[in-house]
């Protein structure tokens, strides 16, 4: 009811400060039999983690998982799956000023309207650490589906624009998730440049899922396209959420609009229809700026770290919804 | 886990289809001792009917709503109130052809995946009269939170677009909810000459909630933004979501955007700052075009028809959020 | 949150107070394409009815269901089911007394002080009627495990014992439930001889439950037993219950005990062993006594009229709990 | 959905197995600024470690708990906080043999059907140690609550045999938690015979509330007697439940049993009534008997290691229950 619940069949509950000792999450529902990777695992929180891509926070986080619970010689055994991730990276004092100096845009001054209290150091609860537990459920969401393919990319990171899809999803991307691998060098030198200035940036990811099966969502209030828009207007960051033609909809007629299947992104009537599903989503500028920016310990544009977070969001939520649909199959 | 059930402390669940006897919805969580007043509750009802609206559809609902349970002397109770409205309306032969032809763009076929049988006439459950449901939630939601307002106006109708905020919201709006009362005689013209033309259109909605306290909205999966994003999309028809700068966001620096607070749509860390909520939605053209629209029961723009069914949407999330936030207020 | 809604796969939300217009149920979660019978549904529900037993409440209820959605050419379309049962016999004038006298041992004084306002009319909420959600819930439960069968009897009325188990749970039982068929003009006579000194009785009820697959239940907190004794306990009147050897563990060695798989009714570790299922539940005298019991709309004994709701209970649980399973079965 | 989650407004996710590196829960919903002591949960989880009774368990347990995250300078902050116990004393060894030879009364051979796999070693999820979750949520509750006071004690063990009431429950009771100091040791008699001969017994667990204030539970199905059930007939070994007069109601009619209000054991119409409140509960005997129960690592009776498991669920379920009513308080 305090919002670290999600999901329904398969759920997780989050936990953790990021000045704490650990950030954690409970998986419960990831059925049993499934083969579990340790390694997998551990380069799934890689491409989250800060310090891997020049111009974002060159804070190092190591990441280890450490399994609590719910895995048994290599397996999922159907029992709740708790994994941490110690904090080994906390500096307490580099934010003591923030203790009377609540930021804009950060939870700093809602959360002490909410609480009364609230753990001061580096966001607490709303710091970007608390993704590491989305990342995790994402994993295991990845083993209860595994033929179901979540691809997110930048589409858009400040004045770097891709428009379309990319011809192949296969290969993945380059540090900055941008569909043209030519352009990276030049977002890198972009970004560096904005840190210095304490300047950041805002952007835009597209998610494309492919091989998911029709039939997944419920009428009425747990439509697909809702449940992903709650998944994905969760993560800290997005301000917009859409999928298909999105926002063109409003600019087009019926008859130019509707008789193109894809044009729906994969959903229709909230169910998925089989198709290609294409969301779009913006990433407002990182809060952080000016003066404080410039300690160095701040990323300018969160876009390519965002990335694995949505497409963790984005394949759980598909899995919740495989587990629904599965328990009222009618085989008898 | 059907999908039927919307919100936690305040919950709702819908049930009916368009050609069976009643839609209706159970109200659970509404406190004990409210003032009900049926002639608001059905004044609430007539705002989303169609055939109030020149170039909307031309079907005739009277929609008056029957109150079963937990109303006693114009009192809520505190136990469940369920309503119902009796669906007299029904030509269940109208649809007699869309048994064999499932529609793009509309559910037909996905329920079909889904379930294996379907109620073809209307669209059955994913009629909109489902939206019945949602516009009862949202009036037992104002009575729980009386003081917060939720205003919803059409921020573009195919070419007819209005930027930036009327005014005054205190006085509502036209039947097609523009904010410029010139105009709606031009809108009437335009949607009959579309509706001739078995054409449709989309349009934007935006929606401005005032008054609301601070405090609201649940850290890491239930942000504010996260449940209105989800109580939102779960319209049909709706296609994008956004708040505050919303899209905007992605063309912005954060020295721009960051330090006005109301740029963050009343939002910040997920919880409510007491701010003015600002949020921008997009309708898609309605599904139903070329011959099948000529049949003259059809909307050729859904835009003024959602507003209600949105407001209400806002509302309920809003009040029960503030009855979740209620139960750890901890003056003991 | 409010307490009307049960279950999680299948779930029913109910409502209606005894005096207001209706009672009735919302299920979700039944599966599409079962096959539905008003007639047997009816059945059901008058097998709950007072005014059938010589010796219950002499009201005479119709209690003829009312199907508002969900069903489709007689199936199950996947959708809400809501039925709906008219109040048809309401004197709220018998009931004016206890506006200002709330009785003991029935909720009056504890939903005053819940809720600040009640509907005192015949208890209701808290009425017996409430029963005829469950009932419902019951019946359509049993659609989705048919091959699972639930049987109560009466173990005890009063001075009338019976020990063990029946030879055969096929062929039902007589007006009181008892399976020794000659004892039910006695406990008749019995009843009606209490009913005329305004006094009421006790009793016990056993459930058996035959052809229930293994593996239900979920350990930790949604044990089979766990959610068994919910149900069942949320039925006004029932003081205990128990299941296996109940509350004869308490007088037993290990040695003795637990050896006999049959000694643990069927659940392990708190989940189904495909063994038949026992419970054992207390029913206490109904509350009014004295002379409100003599104004002749009481139930001297309500044993007989609780065994459907209660194997009403246990067939929603069981039914949902199958679905749980269900949707984690991994084959792929 | 897997039943390692329970409470609504305050809730535990529990998870762990007994020979993995640790078990633990995450408690949500606790409100912020309540003081927290480590030293007060760590005394909470000795009452329930073996070891410390002798006749019961002698393996030790150290049981330190480890606070990973909700707690900020010895304040809860009304983020989720997680703790977590490490197991030190695993032997897996040990349970070599259960590989092969699932034991009855266990939940060794229906774990297997539900999962497929199973962590065999020491009774992997089913093991006594995950109620040292439960034991922890208890302490949080206990938090919210505090005016609140849920004493237990051994009603019966073997053939020690308490009727009634103690005359006072402030003192606390020994090691066996029995009323009647002077039989303390005789019992101690009692059990080390019993383990000698590698038999087991059963008993009986008293536990009464006092403070409650009245209004607390839900209609229909959350009544508060329903919830309670669910709450303690979660706990291995518990056969069945009764409150208030409990099981002796079947043997009374209603003029000597309705007209006292304390036989209704603080419950009416499922809702607490402000009085003193009164369950019994049997435990079964321990299931290990015979050869195995002989290597020495097993209680012969679990009654006194059950207790503090028991009031932690019931001051758990009150908690909840309590913030449920605080939800809904209409003072504006």
């Amino acid at each position: 009811m305090r919002g670290n619940h999600f999901g329904k069949m398969l759920s997780m509950t989050s936990f953790g400060e990021s000045h704490g000792p650990a950030v954690g999450v409970v998986l419960d529902g990831v059925p049993s039999g499934l083969k579990f990777s340790h390694d997998d695992l551990w380069q799934c929180l890689k491409k989250r983690a800060p310090g891997h891509i020049k111009g974002t926070s060159p804070r190092k986080e190591d990441d280890c998982p450490e399994v609590l619970s719910g895995i048994f010689e290599d397996q999922t055994t159907g029992t709740p799956i708790c994994v941490i991730v110690r904090n080994t990276n906390q500096k307490s004092q580099d934010y003591e000023h923030l203790k009377e100096n609540p930021r804009i845009g950060h939870g700093d001054q809602t959360y002490l309207d909410k609480y009364g209290v609230r753990d001061h150091r580096g966001g607490g609860r709303s710091s970007g650490r608390e993704t590491i537990a989305r990342v995790i459920g994402g994993y295991f969401a990845s083993l209860v589906i595994p033929q179901v393919k979540v691809t997110g990319f930048s589409q858009k990171i400040g004045p770097f624009v891709f428009e379309g899809l990319p011809q192949s999803l296969d290969e993945g991307f380059g540090a900055y998730g941008f569909p043209i691998p030519e352009e990276e060098k030049k977002i890198e030198q972009y970004l560096l440049a904005l840190q210095k200035q304490g300047d950041s940036v805002g952007g835009r990811i597209s998610l494309v899922v492919d091989q998911l099966p029709s039939g997944l969502g419920e009428p009425a209030f747990d439509k697909l396209k809702a449940d992903l828009a709650k998944a994905i207007m969760s993560v800290g960051a997005v301000t917009s959420f859409s999928y298909g033609l999105g926002e063109r909809f409003a600019e087009l007629n019926g008859k130019d609009a509707i008789l193109e299947r894809q044009n729906f992104g994969g959903i229709e009537g909230g169910i998925s229809n089989g198709e290609r599903m294409i969301m779009t989503v913006t990433i407002k500028p990182t809060s952080t700026v000016g003066k404080s920016a410039l300690s160095g310990r701040h990323d300018p544009c969160i876009v390519p770290r965002v990335i694995p977070v949505l497409e963790a969001m984005v394949i759980f939520t598909l899995a919740d919804h495989y587990l629904r649909q599965q328990a009222y199959s009618t085989r008898r």
